[in-house]
């Protein structure tokens, strides 16, 4: 196929065409993806996510510096739900991709839709294996938001970051324990603000008790690391990549065994995730088209039918294709 | 059945029985839940969202307080997902059944659990139905985080609350729009502390727009209001209340077009979130018993076979019954 040689030549028109396609779930994409597979897994895949306003954006920018000026090419995908209210996604983009415009080896893209039946992490994981395909050497895969959809799509990446701010102590308590395992490195940007102490003990303690919580085999595995920024004045960044590269190294490492126990994991769990987001894609797709699902809410109104009923009548038509 | 009259009888061991059973997506739920059905549509949804740490509990226990005064029952449901490290929202709960222990027209509920296919939606729905079968006047549902999932789970709510802190400029720019247009009511608590001015001036732009961008019958909507609050001192959430009731008067009076019209979206929004959960909760546990999902990663592993083409296979078989 045109589109596969393209995309394996590294074409960015091609492949930001297609990754719009990924996006918008197009019925085409898999059989792309099927034939960009055997080309995949050479890329470095780190996930950053944290709260708004920890500064992810600015912490990503620097950190592609830091990939670029060791040589390696990076892709980049950001992860919003579409913003009608403030574009942000799109127009954050278009400012990158101006600063990063002379550079053929950064490349950068939004996943901004989310469909009403998730597949938001198969969707990452199709647009990692494009830029991976593409030769990049390292994909930085950045979320908006620390919901439970953002922890599934950190599945995706071998090392990730979670960033957090100095004096959110209320807030680290409330992350949730979904966030704390998949934290490979805690990192501390705006760590010049005060509290920034307080901060940093408060995550040691989080990570000292899970790790006593954690028996046997579970303890060979990698305790996360804590690390200091302030990637405005790009101040601890490259320290930081240098851990990174110490994550990469212990989970092909030493620390083989682990990293393949985890990986078995969450390769089950994408591939459920893909398989759930066809399925649904597939019949959310035939209800919208047949009228069903409005037909059911009129006798919900009009006939006084609860909507359990209706629902286990949908499904024995769709079960049974006669929708 | 006798589980039917108990939770009308208001029983609360039965309840909190059956509503565990809902959050385990236990097969039976749906039977009971048709049988309750009829019995739902008296009480009033009020939902609570917001970031970890703007004071969501405490303002939850306020409204309690204010709603116990007017000699109305309550159920409050409790939506985090299960957080094996702090344990948060069982031990809150124990907490908060504790201090209200003898008030039999306090139910306070929290659903932990999270499946993998969704369903948080529909899950909450029914917890709303049983404690609307039960009886209570108003139903408070607050939930843990300001994600997509939470967005769609504000759609059981006649009105939602986004609770917010000043000083929190970056995060309101980052606040999702799925956020902003759930939004009936921004609470502004803990007011007492500086740059609330700020963050009222921010949320008024964010509304001013908002309703510029919207034309037609959507202008005959309800327009966000900004209260503030000092939760934890009780201040402000009696006049909040009071904007409750305002926006309740609002939907079943003048506004009773603009909220049919809301009801009939959110609606089928609902019975699309059950129809996807059940079809999955299906799939996914004939997927898990026949260790088929095991099988397609040894082939993935060993034969080096793309999971885009072993997720075709699956779902083949599994439409097929042959899973």
């Amino acid at each position: 196929m045109q589109i596969v040689k393209k995309i394996l030549e590294g074409d960015i028109k091609t492949a930001a065409r297609f990754i719009r396609d990924i996006d918008d779930k197009m019925p085409n994409v898999s059989n792309v993806l099927k034939k960009l597979y055997p080309h995949t897994g050479h890329a470095y895949i780190i996930g950053i996510t944290g709260f708004p306003g920890v500064g992810k954006s600015t912490l990503v920018d620097q950190l592609i510096q830091v990939i670029r000026e060791q040589g390696k090419s990076v892709g980049v995908i950001s992860i919003d739900p579409t913003s009608p209210f403030s574009g942000g996604a799109i127009l954050g983009d278009r400012i990158r991709m101006q600063r990063n415009a002379l550079d053929d080896d950064v490349f950068i893209r939004s996943l901004a839709t989310r469909g009403y039946f998730g597949g938001l992490t198969a969707s990452t994981k199709g647009v990692v294996d494009v830029m991976d395909a593409m030769g990049k050497d390292f994909i930085l895969v950045e979320t908006v938001g620390v919901g439970q959809d953002e922890v599934d799509v950190m599945n995706v990446a071998h090392s990730t970051l979670i960033v957090l701010i100095p004096g959110m102590g209320d807030n680290i308590q409330a992350i949730k324990a979904g966030i704390l395992e998949v934290g490979d490195i805690f990192v501390i940007n705006k760590a010049d603000q005060k509290g920034v102490e307080r901060t940093v003990r408060d995550i040691q303690i989080m990570i000292e008790i899970d790790q006593s919580l954690k028996r046997g085999e579970d303890k060979d595995g990698w305790v996360p690391k804590i690390m200091r920024t302030q990637a405005i004045a790009g101040v601890g960044t490259k320290e930081l990549f240098d851990q990174i590269i110490v994550h990469r190294d212990f989970l092909f490492g030493e620390g083989i065994d682990y990293y393949k126990k985890r990986k078995y994991l969450r390769d089950r769990l994408e591939l459920l995730d893909m398989i759930e987001s066809k399925i649904l894609g597939d019949m959310i797709n035939r209800l919208e088209k047949s009228g069903e699902l409005d037909e059911a809410l009129g006798k919900m109104y009009d006939d006084n039918i609860d909507p359990y009923t209706l629902c286990d009548d949908i499904i024995e038509r769709l079960l049974h294709k006669d929708i």
